[in-house]
């Protein structure tokens, strides 16, 4: 999307200099917009784990980009071990985040690819068009779940005689959590494009306020008005009918339709629901758990550091990047990542595929392939 | 409450002095303990209106002791003025921060029952005595208010065979909001100082984050055991059976129930009923609005500073206590204080004159002064 007038994608290799790859530094958004260079597949090993990049999409992306930078590597030192090298590189990848399911399926999809090549200069050729088509597959999927979403928002913008619709979204499932477009964010973005009237509530989403920091910022440069609102009003604001619409993405989806998802979105899909209000989950289909059905049982919920409830990190007056201690410093605090808004709480989920209901039945008649 | 082993109130006359007041500075909570005296009755009404001291029950009990000081003012400076000029001082006070009832009510009783005497010694004297009774008549009906919720807590113990309850509160309704005890709070410190097994967590409550720095701080130093949370937090821990009880406390409740209290409140509601759990609201009854029915149609909503949503403020590295901003600094932000909780979703109201349903009939039983 755009960044002051500029087309950006998260990632993508330097159109000057094949052999590097040019990713958005998220650790200094909003304060500061870097772009940061991966000029081998240890770059790329420590973006993922120290967050440079994050958000599923965008990190299988950048385990893709690593593999095609280990198969330089490889080519360069080590020419007889062309394959265990970049073997022995992708279980490094896979080590960094071990509980997103697009790292593992970037890495082994690039391992199958080269595999299959014969000649070194072959395997770098495929290594890095791998890359490539797996963040192209990826800003498609997302695309797409734009063009399907955007109706909902064009319906309802039709029944307020061409009003504003206003949408509010939870954490960040934007274009900086993909390779472009986002998935909650993209029928937004969509919507916009196509100058329908749009206004987002962006959820400051504590304790780590990728909502403040991630979506403001995303929205701020792309141009579409927003409004940033502490984690406690949504309820408030859907019974005073100032929300129309609630889109948010999703961590993963159980074949019931249970969605896990940044903690306290379960919180706002109980105030849609008692204020009539439609709650979409935006999302490719790699992100549905077709072996899972009771998402409350069955998803594991990480649990994060406890500094992170602890402390608020931001810009000061001195325009350092800083944190700061909230509580007493002697306070217990927890840190569940995610919770559970089980299946009859959602509307319907938007994926690359269209519009479906938050049920087995119709999640499989949208995707049947993965009917037993 | 206790600080450190010693009991303490939020306000009182300093033993040694009669002309001094002595209040506990909340502004550098939870980092700094500090006593702060008021030495005339600007500085009660400094205290108040930039927040010193805050919470409906300490801002009337402030003004009935900043009133006592306007008594020695006009004493010593002003003989022939002395009604005027507490008149006078009155309309300051109340001025301070317009919508706190019981700033009013504090400030009205004073002058009565100054005005009924007829020497300055006399009136000086009632002064004195009525903020110490305003100050009392806090404390006492928040201790009565922990006495009848503490069964609940009591009850819920027994049926988990004296298993450890878990409470779960919003923001601060703690003592630091009132002279002593606090109104959620009360009956958690009654349960504590009865050895029952307790534990609350605590909803950090942003934007202005009191519960991180008022009521994780209140509960440390009473020693009570206390788990900081995300305000995004609570619906997952009541889907998996980790919270027993719900108690806030309120800022305004109508004769049918609804309960203004701090936005995200209502959130909190909605889960606990959409898991079965009790959800109580604590209140002195001078918190009721006996004129009001549709607490979301009727109350007024303040809408504060929207800086207050972008900006968190604590402690640096370097112990100082400073703001950080957390969005773009372009982001419009808006900052609705609180929210209403429809009685519906309210299991019971825990007053100083014991507990009963939110509904008109069975609060007017409680209170048939206030029939009709």
């Amino acid at each position: 999307m755009n960044v002051n007038g500029k087309h950006y994608r998260t990632i993508w290799i330097d159109p000057k200099e094949n052999t590097i790859v040019k990713i958005i530094n998220q650790r200094e958004l909003p304060h500061k917009f870097e772009i940061e260079n991966l000029i081998g597949s240890a770059d790329a090993e420590v973006a993922i784990r120290d967050m440079y990049v994050r958000g599923a999409g965008l990190i299988g992306a950048t385990a893709g980009y690593g593999m095609y930078l280990a198969s330089l590597e490889a080519s360069i030192q080590n020419k007889e071990k062309f394959n265990s090298y970049l073997i022995q590189v992708g279980k490094r990848l896979k080590a960094t985040r071990p509980t997103a399911v697009n790292l593992a399926l970037a890495v082994d999809r690039q391992l199958e690819a080269i595999s299959k090549e014969e000649s070194l200069e072959n395997k770098i050729i495929i290594a890095k068009e791998t890359a490539k088509k797996i963040a192209d597959e990826d800003a498609d999927s997302c695309r797409r779940i734009g063009e399907h979403g955007v109706k909902l928002i064009e319906e309802i913008s039709k029944n307020k005689d061409g009003g504003r619709v206003n949408i509010l979204t939870h954490c960040n499932a934007g274009w900086l959590a993909f390779v472009d477009y986002g998935s909650a964010t993209s029928s937004i973005y969509n919507a916009f494009d196509k100058k329908i009237p749009i206004h987002v509530w962006v959820d400051i989403t504590g304790p780590w306020n990728q909502g403040a920091k991630l979506t403001a910022w995303e929205l701020e440069k792309h141009g579409v008005p927003y409004t940033v609102i502490a984690d406690n009003t949504g309820g408030h604001l859907m019974q005073h009918g100032l929300v129309d619409l609630v889109i948010t993405g999703t961590d993963r989806t159980t074949i019931a339709g249970d969605v896990a998802n940044k903690i306290g979105t379960y919180l706002k899909a109980l105030a849609a629901k008692d204020n009539n209000i439609p709650f979409y989950v935006a999302l490719p289909s790699s992100s549905f758990d077709w072996k899972m059905k009771d998402g409350i049982k069955e998803i594991p919920i990480e649990e994060r550091d406890s500094e992170e409830v602890k402390y608020a990190t931001g810009l000061t007056k001195g325009n350092k990047i800083e944190r700061v201690l909230l509580t007493p410093k002697e306070s217990n605090a927890v840190n569940y990542s995610f919770d559970v808004t089980p299946a009859r709480l959602v509307t319907g989920l938007i994926t690359e595929r269209g519009i479906c209901k938050a049920n087995e039945e119709d999640i499989l008649n949208l995707f049947p392939e993965h009917k037993k």
